[in-house]
């Protein structure tokens, strides 16, 4: 059959696409797998024990239930109003924003809505002299989320900047690094000066680093952006107020020219794919229309699920006690693991600030992570490797790209433990024979 | 803001989403408004109580339940595996297609895959000269659905074939007749012979009309299908074996080059926006790589109440025995009410074969039925205009694509009746003072 030029996009393999399916395939093994690559949230029972909760009262009161109204009937296209207005007193009780529900849409997941905003942001624009430019969209820090990469639909339009590496200290010990803003390069960028920037977005906590942008770089990005006239997206499917896997003491912004993207999955219900985008009324009626078009109306049943939780506040208990917590025990066990695997060898840590993911550099390694993926693999052990968290940056002449690793820690003790233990020995080997 | 030309389509007004606006203020409207305008299944006890059973079963079991399962872990983009595999065993069961896994994927909602659907076969193309050429969705048979309209990313591109009007009787009874595919028109149509047509789609039953294209008209656009090396996709949404609101004694037909689409919402489950992909593994694969950049992956809930009922035929006999019977009784009340209201002015209706909808013509009426639409929502009553429903073909000069209306007969009694008093007070008053 033949496919259209857009279609060929998605049937052409990739390296990347070839990575994804070995997840797969290794969720479906019999062999135990160290499966240390996906980014599925963690498997919490006292998380999991509320859900329960809050499903069985929905399906309570017959054919009447909220359960059956929720399955049973299409939602409009900004997404289930009854969701929409909890979410206004629930941000209200939270913050000093002032939203309306004229400020929130749902969308089938958070990727569904970086589908929706990079397409309206980037790509091609009709110029006040009627020429067509094409934007852009900025990431003001890389690497960034890989899932990005593929959702513009008219080609691949980013522009990355190159990161500052700064050594930290982490709890007192050295091995640490944090990545920064390059703002002389960003303010440098001709595409920014020249109208070809459509929007800047960076994820904070960032997938795949777990860095967290300071409230400084994010105060600058929003004068940078109102001052270019784009809005600035923010991903924030792993900050605060939910899942709150976010451990400086910073400050979550919205403003009329912030777009503050929200999820459900990471405080574990990813089966539900319910994305939350806080917006100005006009982005929020444009994905509204989007939804119609792509979707029909976003799915409900994440919504039905979550309201009760969000009307009494019992998901940010949980997530500030229970979720938190545990993603913080875990980094630091991975890290207490990877300091005794590889203490000894030039391997550095990004501190680790928030989301779900250690990212791991492995300096001067004798090859690039990509070709250490393969040997893992060999060991049942999967992590991703970084050079696919470049979108819009040229890595060519820039070691440090193929150098770290992206490694979940929402896996239990015995596979973190063990998968690590893998890691160490190829790793070691590695430097030892270069 | 500065939208994309892309994301520009999403937020200019159109008549036609003022009538969804309209739609949408009916549903919260404090008096009543008398709704046959929507494409919402009706709600039948019946199901609602076997989709309560399932539900609740769902939930037993605690933390490991197959609820729990459900909403706190991804599917892969192809969709839930189980689900997947019930419907290979169920389809093998009730059809010869020899389906295997890799012939079946999700999408959220039908409208979801016709997203995917036409953007793969229509749009851009690579020829084999290095030029690009546009390659249109043929529609055989307009009027067509209206939600086609819109979802193709780089402007619209269909091209529709005018239909035959054929005098039926149904029943018995005269005043009825049945839009014919004019396979004339379509064989000589210079976009076909040219290569310039990417795939071909009907919905059957047809969603607006009702109409069910012959078994002889759908093996006549296999052939042509198969002779032009483009794939015929078929919206089965009110077809067999569900919702099977489908009358004539047809075959449901499948094979390599066909790409059969099917879909939850009509059996009562819109809110968990489930679509159902039956084709070729390499359309499979092209769906799920789509699902993965636009959606990340399917919603997993409707996957998971639909299990239990397609394992056990619950659901195929709760659609022959209840939803089938349910609008085909509503058919013949509407059908009944509009000969009582309007039977002696020249008002036709198209002989009810299928869907949740009856389609009325009211020739020579002296004003178009968009301008019926305002003087019917005057008097809280809303339908939807036909001259919508032509998307690919020019309607300027033929006179009929404005004189009919869409009319949902999922509405209780009371709401059908009152709505077509109102519909007959208004439309003879027009005939009587032309």
């Amino acid at each position: 059959m033949k496919f259209s030029k857009y279609g060929q996009q998605f049937t052409k393999p990739s390296s990347l696409s070839q990575i994804m399916d070995d997840l797969g395939d290794a969720l479906r093994s019999e062999t135990p797998v160290y499966l240390l690559g996906g980014g599925n949230p963690a498997r919490i029972d006292k998380v999991n024990e509320a859900y329960l909760k809050a499903y069985n009262s929905l399906g309570a009161g017959g054919i009447g239930s909220s359960a059956i109204e929720s399955i049973t009937n299409y939602s409009n296209p900004q997404g289930d109003a009854k969701f929409i207005d909890t979410l206004v007193d629930f941000f209200h009780r939270h913050y000093d924003w002032q939203l309306t529900r004229d400020n929130i849409a749902l969308t089938n997941g958070s990727q569904n809505a970086f589908f929706y905003l990079f397409n309206l942001f980037g790509g091609q624009f009709a110029a006040d002299d009627g020429e067509t430019v094409t934007k852009s969209i900025l990431l003001p820090l890389a690497p960034e989320y890989v899932g990005y990469s593929d959702v513009q639909i008219d080609g691949k339009h980013f522009i990355a900047i190159k990161p500052e590496i700064e050594e930290v200290t982490h709890e007192g010990e050295s091995g640490f690094y944090k990545y920064r803003v390059d703002f002389d390069a960003l303010r440098d960028l001709p595409a920014l000066k020249n109208g070809e920037i459509g929007a800047i977005c960076c994820s904070r906590p960032t997938n795949p680093t777990g860095n967290v942008l300071t409230d400084e770089e994010i105060a600058t990005l929003v004068d940078i952006a109102k001052q270019y006239d784009v809005p600035l997206i923010i991903d924030n499917a792993y900050g605060e107020p939910f899942p709150n896997v976010i451990y400086p003491n910073v400050k979550l912004h919205w403003d009329n020219n912030t777009i503050l993207c929200f999820s459900l999955s990471k405080i574990g219900l990813p089966g539900v794919r319910t994305g939350i985008v806080v917006a100005h009324p006009e982005v929020i009626k444009a994905i509204s229309s989007m939804n119609a078009v792509v979707n029909l109306a976003p799915t409900r049943f994440g919504a039905a699920v979550a309201t009760p939780l969000f009307e009494d506040d019992t998901l940010k208990q949980l997530c500030d006690d229970t979720i938190k917590p545990f993603y913080a025990k875990n980094a630091k066990r991975a890290v207490d693991l990877i300091k005794a695997e590889l203490g000894d060898y030039p391997v550095f840590i990004h501190k680790p600030e928030g989301a779900i993911f250690l990212w791991v550099w492995f300096k001067d390694l004798p090859i690039t992570t990509t070709e250490l993926y393969d040997r893992l693999k060999a060991k049942n052990t999967l992590i991703v490797p970084s050079e696919y968290f470049y979108p819009g940056l040229d890595i060519e002449g820039f070691p440090h790209a193929y150098e770290c690793v992206r490694m979940s820690i929402a896996a239990d003790e015995q596979t973190l433990t063990a998968g690590i233990k893998v890691i160490g020995e190829v790793v070691r080997e590695l430097y030892d024979h270069r």
